[in-house]
This record gives structure tokens, sequence and C-alpha cells, in this order.
């Protein structure tokens, strides 16, 4: 199976210039230019949890498992260099598919997304077993001259941003979202930013995250969260449930950024993505998530979201 | 049981020096030093076909996960730097132990390795579902000054060297060989080398690799190749079928270079490391594979071996 793959790989891979050595040898060579740290992520998807074979198309699969590993790229602010793919094939197959046509599938998805993000395929590996179908993707990627941006740079003040829409990524675009590298990289260049993250298990688990991770509280005005349509639709006419929707779906993939305050009404000010930038809240002294009601008054919120 | 294991993992991974960002935040961040190309490579390990939970002790797996890879790199004479680790994990458990445990199992089994090769653990995904164990390690390392070795180089009249013996890995150390890190970069540094890889799939199909990556055929003295004890004892009193145990059983994990006549010799009058170098042939003008009668004529080698 394996000697059929690589062939069929070889034909489609296309050349890069970063990959001084591709597939086909014991390992592959990356050139590097510029900034010497190099960053690694790697998400691994698996049958029955991430997708169902028998409903998702293989190509998605496969598109989604690059995918949410550029989005943490773009959660790092750095440039995509080149990915890493590990497959586990069940040996029969699955989602009607030979493992061979199978695997050729999942590649077919990803591909176009590697490319669209100048990603270069450095290799892989690709086994079949008796057991469903998983998929580990590693991505590495260039820090650039304006620096990685972590989740442990925010400072209390800092104002809270996210990119996009959040809520209902189920019904809208949980295989078919374009991470934000482009976005990241763009207001990394232009503006000050103090911590930043994607936004994969949900905005208010995340939320805890990054200003657990920077020694701060994190105060969310739930009335400017940017509730996406699909959100409203899952909820029906319930403006509460959708919120609960944008707040704890997760696989948004959009940015959440921690910025000080005149970077922040910048931003806000010259909108200089194609999507909405939007301020839900700021980085406070102390620890928690909170709320802010209406009238001023701070109410605990819970991190809900994905917990794997 | 991610969240469990995470913080298991931040109390059990070791600082190192080339680890910028850990394990915590979207990504890692790794810095290199000196040369600018950075060697990836990615292997998958699959239960009940690279091991069995039932049978063997989930550290020896872990063990093996990043052996492997370690000895990809070694492969490309490159120094190790960094690893990332995916394990999809039977939501169960495995081996008598919970997932948990199973996951912690598998780290303290590759944990002493990678300190052994100073190999930063940068990060991973850990995650349960209903399948099988399934662990996916992508290491990288850095090329040093003496460059990379790469299949391709070699040229008709280059000696083939071997380190150690070879055959009988099942019973031998399938899952406990020490890569051969250390000798290749001592090798590298010391001897002109054309090309080389591991032998991963037995000595005559990764030969039969090489031989076609540099453009040439292999000519194996079958009477030199070094048969393990191991393979000596596999096949009783039978030579014939210790050789073979030699040629086709893989896992051996040893070295296989293409050199310089004039730096082969040094390097067999020298034996600079602790375990034995072995001429066992030649490239030649041509293709294929062909072994050498004692009488001096050549007849087809069959490229025996492990196909995935």
């Amino acid at each position: 199976m394996e000697t059929h793959f690589i062939r069929w790989l070889r034909d489609h891979l296309p050349a890069s210039p970063c990959l001084r050595l591709g597939p086909g040898d014991d390992a592959a060579i990356v050139r590097l230019s510029g900034e010497p740290d190099v960053v690694v992520t790697t998400d691994l998807l698996t049958e029955g949890v991430d997708f169902h074979l028998e409903q998702d198309d293989p190509r998605r699969i496969g598109r989604k498992a690059l995918g949410v590993n550029l989005s943490d790229l773009a959660a790092m602010a750095a440039r995509p260099l080149a990915a890493v793919v590990a497959v586990a094939l069940p040996r029969d197959g699955g989602g009607g598919l030979s493992a061979l046509d199978l695997a050729v599938a999942i590649y077919e998805g990803l591909l176009p997304l590697a490319a669209e993000f100048d990603l270069a395929i450095a290799g892989g590996d690709t086994n079949t077993y008796e057991g469903p179908l998983v998929i580990s993707a590693t991505l590495f990627g260039q820090v650039t001259e304006y620096g990685p941006l972590t989740r442990s740079g925010g400072r209390p003040g800092d104002r809270l941003l996210v990119t996009g829409t959040l809520g209902g990524s189920i019904s809208r675009h949980s295989f078919d979202f374009t991470p934000r590298v482009r976005e990241a990289l763009q207001l990394a260049e232009r503006y000050e930013l103090h911590a930043g993250m994607d936004i994969s298990d949900g905005l208010a688990l995340d939320l805890s995250r990054l200003a657990e991770a920077s020694g701060c509280g994190a105060v969310v005005c739930l009335d400017r969260v940017p509730v996406s349509a699909a959100a409203r639709q899952l909820a029906g006419d319930d403006a509460a449930a959708a919120l609960q929707h944008a707040l704890g779906d997760g696989e948004d993939f959009e940015l959440l950024l921690a910025m000080p305050p005149d970077a922040a009404e910048a931003m806000l000010r010259d909108q200089p993505l194609d999507c909405p930038l939007t301020c839900i809240g700021e980085l406070v002294a102390g620890s928690g998530l909170w709320q802010q009601s209406s009238g001023g008054e701070l109410l605990p919120l819970e991190a809900t979201g994905w917990l794997h």
C-alpha cells in the first residue's frame, strides 16, 4: 500500500523553495531563512471524535487535519513552512474507499490548503492497521521579525479582541474554515499585540487559558460578543442560547488577542481585515473569568467549552 | 483526560536549552543554532502491527516510538533537537492500565531516551477515542557543518559498510535498540561519506533503495554480511537461514553507508566505534541488487524485507 501511495504522492506534491529535500529519503530537509526560531505544533484527529468517515468526505477531513494546525501557527503569528502528515488507515479502507484511495482523498483535501499557505509537505508516514482512521499532522513555521505571539504576554488593562463571529461551527465551518494565518501576520506587523491564541475549544474556555497564562483575570462584556448567524439559527430565536453557542461551541478557529488600549483603538478604527474585529472585554488584575452586566457589576462567567 | 495528562507532563519534562517555549501554548518554539537546515521525520506505530499492548510494556512502546525516529535522524547524520508526540489512546486504556496511566507509561519510556540524546519534548497531542493505540512521533534535528547524509550521494566504486550485526531483531532489540545517532555524527565528522541510511526494513530492501536513489547498482558479498548471534540462534544451525534473517528481518536500526574506497579503508582500519564496522560490498555502475559468489560471478539478489 505505502509504496503505491508514495508513488502517487511524488507525482502530486508541488516543489517548494524551502524544501531542500522532499519525501523519499530517511527524513526531509527544510531551510529556514531569517529568525532562527521554529514554531512546532501537532494535532491529532480521530474517527468518531473529530470526524465520521461514513458522513464526512475524506477530502474535508484531510483539509481539517492541516487547517487546525495552521490555525495554531496563526495563533503564534508564525509564517507556515512545512508539514508532515502521519495517517493510520483502516486496512479495508472506509467511506466506500479502499485504504489507498482513502489516503489519496485525504491528500486531495489537504494539498490545496497547503498550497494556499505556501506550506511544503515535507513527508509523512502512511500505514494500514486494524483500527479506525487517525490523522496526525505536525506543522512548523517560522517566527517573523515581529516575534512570536504567545498566550502569556497579556497585562491588566489590555483590550480583548476577536476576529470574525463565534458559535455554530458544527453547522458552519468546522471542516472548511480558513485558518487566520494571513490575518495574524498582518496584525502582528501593524499593531502592538501582547498575547494571542486561536479559539478552538470555545471563547470562554480559551479566554480563561489566555488570562491564566498571562497571570490576569478577564472580563467579558457579553453583549459585545459577535454571535455568528449560524449560532443564532441553531438557537432559534433564543438570544441567550445563541450566546452560549458563541461562548462554548469551539472550533471557531478565530483569533483572540490581548493588546494595549491605544493599539486596540487604532485597530478597531482601521478595521484592516476582511472580517470584523470586535472588542469583547479586557484583562484585569487578579484572576478568573468574569462577565460585566449592563449595570457594570461583575459576575463569575463559567469557562464552558470543549474539554478533551 | 488530557488536562490531567498535561499536568503530569509539565512536572516531568526537563528544561532544554533549545526549547524557547515548551508545551502549554498554541505551539512550541525551538531555537536553531548554526546551519539553517532542519531535518524532519515522522513515524507512526500502530497496535497490532508494531506492538501488542497485551504483551509489550507500554514503556518499551514509548521508547520505540522515539527510537525509530531518532534512527532516521542518525540516518541523515543530523543532531537531534526536538520531538512532538501525538497519541491516540483507547478510551478504556489497555494492557491493564487506564488511558491516563497508559499515556504516562508511554512517556516514562520515551523520556529517558530523549534525555540520552538531548532531544527536547516540545509538545504533543493526546486524545482518547474508540480504537487501538496509535503513536505518531515527529522529530526534528539540525544539519551539522558536515552536511546531511542522504541516500542519493552514492557513486559506482563506493564501498558499502554497515554498523553492528544484522538479523533477529524480533528476539533481540526491536524495542530496546539504541539509535546510532552518536555513531553517525562521529563518522560524518571524521570520514568522507557519500550516502547513508538506517536499516529499518531489512538490509537487502534498504540497500536496493539506497542504490536506486544513487542511480547505481549494488553488489553484496554474502559471506561478509555480519550475521547477529540472535539471527543464528533463530535459524538453529542453518547458516543460509541465518543469512536470510540478516538480509530481510529489518528493525536492525543499524547504519548502511556508501563511501569512497580510501575513506572506507581508513574507517575499517580505525574501527572508531564501540560496535563493528563491516564492508559488505560496493556500488557499481548500472542498476539492481547483486550477490557475488565465491567464484566472483554476479547473481541477482532478491530485495527481501518488510514492505508496509
